[in-house]
């Protein structure tokens, strides 16, 4: 083990100390009276009920896949027989590790950031940030250590897309199932509270509505963080396997991967320290001086870092290409779903017609939000390309190059995606001040907080799902290199079959889900509604609801629907693999071109439906109440499966569908 | 020209006969009293304006292209410069002239239909058919004329690639400005009449009735005639060019697809003497005596006949294979969207809960539908590839088997085409019986002759979608060919960024075609609306409202907004084509796969709203009024532009982009 490697190793055991350091410094924060620390606590079971139940699960399907891994894939050990296996169990339990140190934070976090606004917008702020950063550093410290050390422990990259796939496991699990939990406990909430008995967001007399906070977490925070390891740790992972193919002429090309991951560690954690908000207490600009300053240290230091390793300046270019991509990307989604601009407001008022153009403007506002995000990652890959053929003189530089702006897009995860998990835990602090009955004083800090949260997860969306693409197209080009596919031709019938199957899965895929949450909601709807009719009191705010009943309700039915969604993404490129490895190809392409084609255009028009509904409700075309304002809820609730089930998904199934194909390669030949 | 060339001209001049007889014979027909006469003229007037101004942008259009082709693409002419222009001014021609005859005798029949019901069903069900036999002999007989005296004029199928092209180019505006143009009328006159004014469906005193009537016409007559056109050719000369290479192993070759597609008119005509209503008198069943009756008559005598002439079966399996997709995609077609299935009762269900749930599950159902139509597909191309490449032992043989299976699956569509123009024509008399207020006998026989137009329509759809998938691939096959590029390898990152644009464009085009829609609507209300207000007396039905007035705006919308999408479908390959050969594969084979996906989610979403809304009027979940209808309604407006302007309009996308790509090559090389 060199110095680079000894520094690396270093860096992220550094990301991950900070998590543990800042994880106990939240915890010992003041969690207030008696009545938030109940709120507080049932939440944190909820969540901890569902991990544990989803686990449970998990567990079998995770020994299943080993022993299988064992068996067929094990057959020609570099080190010892196992240990792709070995490296799935590990890559499974770190991604599982950082969902629940995630998910623990947020859960201590929420009550902690209400009961701080009492301070001020600042001391509210840091807590709900600091949180966020013991998912982000937790993420990127467990994702760094766990590739770096498989690696030299066992010396060939190949061997470690196991440990990507274990991650990818849990992704799959995590997104889809916690999609589901999510918007059913919302959708089902809102069903009956807002809607029937016209009870605001929140209201401690609806059954649902610690369902519905839970959620946020199962899905924003466990679901994102576990999408964006995946993210990560691919990149890395195949951006090393094709780093391999041009040591003869890089000899860096290996670790120049983790190299710039380490770096980016750095430049987050600097981040993180310019985040607080100046005398006017603007949140969402001490949030953006953060994740702008890490970028913007990443973009200079990085130039040095790659000339020194690599003697010239262009795959600093690629990896440029790719944050740059990643910028545009979340900027284009701002544009599209932010109630300041434009889309948002013509889907509004499109509301004044009724709920029917409503929706028409809004899938098709989703619709043209794909162009940005398209010819983006067209363009990233296209220079990443060009700069890294340059190197090597042939087309295994550009490959090289691309996957380098995978990795750079994502090389600042650890900042950005504590701005992610900001979010729901800014949401769930307004949501406790509102239960709790704290003072207005709370309640409005904690609502500005949650609102730049909107902003933030709109813009995390969008880089999670522009990252998935790109990942998945480093995938695809491991995909071939591992295969020794010479080419991939469209002109062979096998590979337009599987570009059909392929483009077919993301609609299936969507179908299942959305179809999921309308089931699973339904559930939620008779039971609240039971509720309300059996329980006396309950309206009159004298008897108290059965939370763990709505709980219980959204666990089962998520884990239930979850799974043939699940075994369709994992089934699919193993039989197609047995017919043809070509078709695999187009399968890969295929799905990766629709997939990502869908999932912008669905979480552009949720994301647009949910802030039109908030353009009226902020008083415009009549405001609360009126006829826009109930044409724009229809559009809303319609995009709730959209921006945070089916859409987010997708993300994993475009790289799943890819890592199970390289993994189950051995299979195939 | 020897025997068998002689017959199929003269084949196509009896289809062609065949046409103008029955023509001239429902024009005979008694067409009622003054006021049904007036309605009818109204309709027809209207019908024939759009035609007109839409012949004068589309001249204007093709002038432009013909010159561009004459400069660019005639220079290495074979009989003389000049020929693509003159290809291509015909294919245009022929198109338009056939899209002409069927406006015209749809515009006449409908009004003779109503009338003709007096009698009996049986008689009201002849007149409507014979009109649908009239626009479905004139494609098919112009388009065979056509192609085969092209061929025997220049003798290099190539060129004919013109005659498609210009075929498509009439296509596109018929497609796109006609779904535009009966979207802006029907939503239009819905949102005021129905919704506002609580008025029935075609009340003469809704100023946009007769818009909403031509409109049927419009985008139901000329556009799906001017598309099926569009596949019929295009699949018959990318057979030949195909056929070309491999002609040294099969003689035949050429010459074969133009045979299939003679046996197929004959069948035709034999299929069309079947149709007549038994005792019972069920219409459905007299137009499946008659489409079935054809196809099997087709699916015996066609093994004969390539016996015959190849010497072996193989190719008639191949045929046998798209025969029986469109089979497939036709039934699951009506499947997913009769309103006695499961799929659209299970959205009539989710209306319960209101327009959100009824919109959720509409989609989940369109986008589950996609996978029998692309698996159809799939199977078609394995098996049509796996018996042609038994023939010649190459890929070759495959390929020209593929192109044969949209051969086989389009030769019967004299009669299917006939079955699809019925519906319009029995929606128009059901207009026509009510807003001339007719006796009840004729009312309840022209809505048991609308509703079965509305399977019919169904069906014809998945069948159009279908046939334009599998030509779209046979061009896709020509592309490569013409082009001699051997490989279009998806690991080439030119192809890939081919592949994503190409996936991106069906999402833009459709983004663009429902803003068309929304945008067009919103005058048609403003106009509507202002006509109830200032002219005195409409309510009351004592004074008349100005339908031309509406007619306009819906002519005038549909024309400036179908420019758009239409300049993206043809400048988009070329733009690439400058770039990159291969990038333009990827191009076709990602609009073909997204396109395809797209065209059935949509069409089928649409058709199962409708379908979901009529069960319940039906009588079911509290029927019409309830608020399950109320929200039923809103899907069914949703599904609108979903199943008659944007996914119709998919179709001419993935056929217009590989041609323009095959017609244009001589300006990328």
């Amino acid at each position: 083990m060199g110095l680079i490697e000894l520094s690396i190793i270093g860096i992220s055991l550094i990301a991950i100390l900070f998590a543990v350091f800042k994880f106990y410094s939240i915890s010992k924060k003041d969690d207030g009276n008696e009545k938030t620390r109940e709120i507080a606590k049932l939440i944190h079971e909820g969540a901890m009920t569902f991990l544990h139940k989803e686990y449970r699960i998990l567990s079998i399907f995770i020994v299943i896949v080993a022993i299988i891994l064992f068996l067929f894939v094990d057959k020609d050990p570099i080190k010892f027989r196992g240990e792709s296996a070995v490296c799935f169990l590990i890559g499974a339990f770190f991604s599982a590790a950082a969902g629940n140190i995630g998910m623990r934070i947020a859960t201590k976090a929420n009550v902690r950031t209400a009961i701080a606004s009492k301070e001020s917008l600042n001391a509210g702020l840091k807590v709900a940030f600091s949180s966020g950063t013991v998912m982000g550093m937790s993420v990127v410290g467990l994702g760094l250590l766990g590739v770096t050390s498989l690696y030299l422990w066992i010396g060939e990259p190949n061997v470690i897309f196991s440990f990507g796939f274990g991650a990818s496991s849990i992704a799959l699990f995590a997104r889809v199932g916690g999609g589901i939990y999510t918007k059913a406990a919302d959708v089902g909430a809102d069903l009956v509270g807002k809607v029937e008995k016209g009870i605001p967001e929140d209201d401690p007399r609806n059954p649902a509505t610690i369902a519905d906070n839970v959620g946020d977490n199962v899905g924003d925070v466990a679901g994102m963080g576990a999408d964006l390891f995946e993210s990560y740790v691919d990149s890395l992972i195949a951006a090393m396997v094709i780093g391999v193919l041009i040591i003869g002429q890089v000899k860096s090309a290996v670790i120049l991967p983790l190299v710039l991951a380490a770096l980016g560690i750095i430049c987050s954690l600097i981040g993180v320290a310019f985040v607080r908000t100046g005398k006017k207490g603007h949140a969402g600009a001490a949030l953006n001086k953060g994740v702008f300053g890490a970028a913007g240290l990443m973009a200079i230091l990085s130039g040095f870092v790659v000339q020194w390793m690599t003697g010239s300046l262009n795959f600093y270019f690629a990896s440029l290409a790719g944050l740059a991509s990643g910028v545009v990307i979340g900027l284009s989604t701002e544009y599209y779903t932010s109630n300041e601009r434009k889309p948002a407001q013509m889907i509004a008022e499109a509301s004044k017609t009724g709920p029917a153009t409503n929706i028409i403007e809004g899938l098709s506002v989703g619709m043209i939000s794909t162009i940005i995000p398209v010819l983006a990652v067209c363009a990233a890959m296209g220079i990443a390309y060009h700069f890294g053929s340059l190197v090597t003189g042939t087309a295994m530089g550009g490959m090289y190059g691309i996957a380098i702006a995978a990795v750079g897009m994502l090389s600042t995860l650890g900042i950005t995606l504590a701005t992610d998990s900001y979010g729901p835990v800014a949401d769930n602090a307004a949501g406790i001040a509102e239960m709790a009955g704290l003072g207005g004083e709370i309640r409005k800090r904690t609502e500005s907080l949650d609102a730049v949260g909107n902003t933030t997860a709109a813009i995390g969306k969008g880089f999670a799902i522009g990252s998935a693409a790109l990942t998945a197209l480093a995938l695809f080009i491991s995909f071939s290199q591992v295969t020794n596919l010479q080419t991939i031709d469209i002109n062979n019938y096998k590979v337009v079959i599987g570009l059909f199957i392929g483009g077919l899965l993301p609609f299936v895929f969507c179908a299942l889900t959305m179809g999921a949450v309308g089931r699973a909601a339904e559930e939620m709807v008779v039971e609240v509604r039971r509720q309300f009719k059996t329980i006396k009191g309950l309206m009159e705010g004298k008897a108290k609801p059965d939370y763990k009943k709505c709980i219980d309700i959204s666990t089962a039915a998520a884990l239930r629907q979850m799974i043939l969604p699940s075994l369709i993404a994992i089934v699919t490129p193993i039989v197609i693999g047995l017919w043809s490895l070509e078709a695999v190809g187009g399968l890969l392409a295929g799905t990766l071109v629709t997939g990502f084609l869908l999932a912008v255009f669905m979480a552009n028009s949720g994301g647009a439906w949910d802030n039109a509904k908030k353009y009226i409700e902020a008083g415009h075309l009549g405001g609360k109440g009126s006829d826009p304002h109930k044409a724009a809820v229809v559009g809303d609730t319609v995009g709730d499966p959209f921006k945070d089930t089916s859409g987010p998904s997708l993300n994993i199934l475009i790289k799943l569908i890819s890592i199970v194909a390289i993994v189950f390669l051995p299979l195939f030949l």
